[in-house]
């Protein structure tokens, strides 16, 4: 894939604050900074907005630039998917993570204590509100689309639900209307090896001035199992040892701690678990009642993206998703990239998302 | 499900030693103890014997006594399954394990310390190596069948292996030749949370008295998940949570921890480590080269049993075993089980169970 110049994409970081903001659970978070990039011009009228939305590792810099590749890279530019010289990309880091947004390592207002475990409990709403106050704040009154997958795409669903009359289109990636029990489960076993690290501190562990790295670890490299599938895995590493017989030492071992070294470089655990918890809590119908009622006043066209052997988001579960919108008279498709990646295939199937989202954007 | 009066069925709990064992590795283990259990009348010429295999957290109690259930109770008895009018049933705690069989946990031969970390490394071999003594100090000098799930099974497979003339029959369920690459990235995981464990101390934590608790805990938290499957988990529990929305303690976490109490109480951390590494390192062609010189002695018949879902050992993998064995000259079947319990099923679907080993004992 041959990239075009940086220079030929206008690309800008920046930061918002936001003076006050109330959780949907009730707790008030003052001075929170939204720390967001865009990619592209806005037209004058604004109206030529994509929110991408990221999952629970990434980051706001969804598009590259000379010093770091984006996580859609290849998809952002002109004359790309999200072609720079058509729409004004808007991607936030969310509310709640670590990259530049407020979330638990963050100090707290006027403070040099972050807030640690003191940081409240938030939901995918509360992520949609806080994109929601930014793109106000850029004078957008409506969106071409919201893009996301897995909670990147828990947040793109709940856009359309939360903010009826902003959202034109949403493409929801490898994430069902409410987490699934199995995913709970696994979550509950990342949170549990997170806070056994002697480390952890129940969440005070900047006060300490120490890191619950082995929590961390040992809870990325269980997600790098639900991201990925037995026949990746298989292909990949086999049953190569680092070693010999004798040391079972296996390489899909030096594999999974690598990943887990290497989220620990980069991620706060207070910020995981945040996160996940907001996963957890993802649930369209919370509040609102039955599908019927959820999707009543929806007007966006909805777009349902499953892929083969999501361990996370069963592709059945998206299809089914994608049906009980269009019986709610919802304008809504699904479609299916086909990879051995498994969950993480929206991250890396490029010529496949590429094709169903220029499509997607085109309707 | 009608259970005949316990005195019907003749039950012996006992233990042999064996003075000296060198591990296939070449280590050397004096005074094994092996814990095992027998059920129904051995014949005078030893020609009635079924030796039932193990899994991960099993151990030799196999079928029911007055005091407690046993892992494959309502197989065992007058009449049943495994007929004890007819078989001698044979089970023992596996070697590294640790409910009487020498493990980690047992304490050196002459001393008061516990082998710990010095415990050596085994596999699967060893443990039909030690169960084969064991049969021969019984006077037994052949199997009418071996039987057995997940690392039973692969004790199972093994034994027709290790011993060709010794068994007529071997029934492989829920396990497969080699174990997968995703099924040791699982136990990576585990394996990781329990050397996490600041109470783990390189594995000679009976010296500091204490125990991995916690890290064990999430080690079979993370076991019930690969045991049982999504279906089963959103039927039994959704979404529940045990309070409200807001603390997001769903009753799957309760469940999974629960499990891991449970566990805590009864199996020694180094043992979990041990079989774990075994069940790694188990690989049917290792030292022995393609599937025709794996096979080429071998005289059981042979059955393997997959379940639908079976998440560490999936059926289509077992149907694929069944076929090679063919091509391979062996008289062997497969066989499968529907359940919505997935990896489990061997545990549980006794009706199942019941007519496909009544059948396979017959031939």
């Amino acid at each position: 894939m041959s990239y075009p110049l940086v220079s030929t994409m206008p690309h800008h970081v920046d930061r918002y604050r936001l003076p006050l903001f109330t959780t949907e659970f009730g707790a008030v978070l003052r001075d929170v900074e939204i720390a967001y990039e865009t990619f592209g011009t806005l037209h004058r009228n604004a109206d030529n907005v994509i929110l991408l939305c990221h999952a629970l590792t990434g980051d706001a810099h969804v598009g590259d630039d000379a010093d770091r590749t984006g996580w859609w890279g290849p998809l952002i530019g002109p004359t790309k998917t999200f072609d720079t010289e058509k729409y004004f990309i808007v991607c936030a880091n969310v509310l709640g993570g670590c990259a530049g947004t407020t979330g638990p390592s963050s100090p707290m207002p006027g403070l040099t204590d972050t807030y640690g475990s003191t940081f409240p409990s938030i939901t995918i709403r509360d992520m949609v509100e806080t994109q929601y106050s930014l793109l106000r704040h850029l004078g957008v009154s409506r969106l071409q689309a919201v893009v996301g997958g897995s909670m990147g795409g828990m947040q793109a669903l709940e856009w359309g639900l939360c903010h009826p009359d902003f959202v034109l289109r949403a493409a929801v990636l490898a994430a069902t209307p409410a987490f699934s029990t199995m995913a709970i489960a696994y979550n509950e076993v990342m949170r549990e090896a997170i806070v056994a690290d002697p480390h952890f501190h129940d969440g005070n562990y900047d006060k300490y001035g120490v890191f619950p790295d082995r929590g961390l670890r040992i809870a990325r490299m269980l997600g790098m199992i639900t991201y990925r599938t037995a026949q990746l895995f298989a292909e990949r590493f086999g049953r190569e040892q680092t070693h010999n017989d004798r040391t079972a030492m296996f390489q899909i071992g030096s594999y999974l701690r690598y990943q887990g070294d290497k989220l620990v470089r980069r991620f706060d655990a207070n910020s995981y678990l945040a996160l996940m918890k907001a996963m957890d809590l993802h649930d369209i119908y919370r509040g609102r009642g039955q599908a019927h009622e959820v999707y009543e006043a929806y007007h966006a066209k909805l777009l349902f993206v499953g892929i083969d052997d999501d361990l996370l988001f069963p592709a059945k579960q998206l299809q089914q998703a994608a049906l009980e919108a269009v019986q709610c008279g919802v304008d809504a498709l699904y479609a299916h990239i086909t990879s051995k990646f498994g969950h993480d295939a929206f991250l890396l199937e490029f010529e496949q998302l590429d094709a169903i989202l220029r499509g997607f954007l085109a309707r």
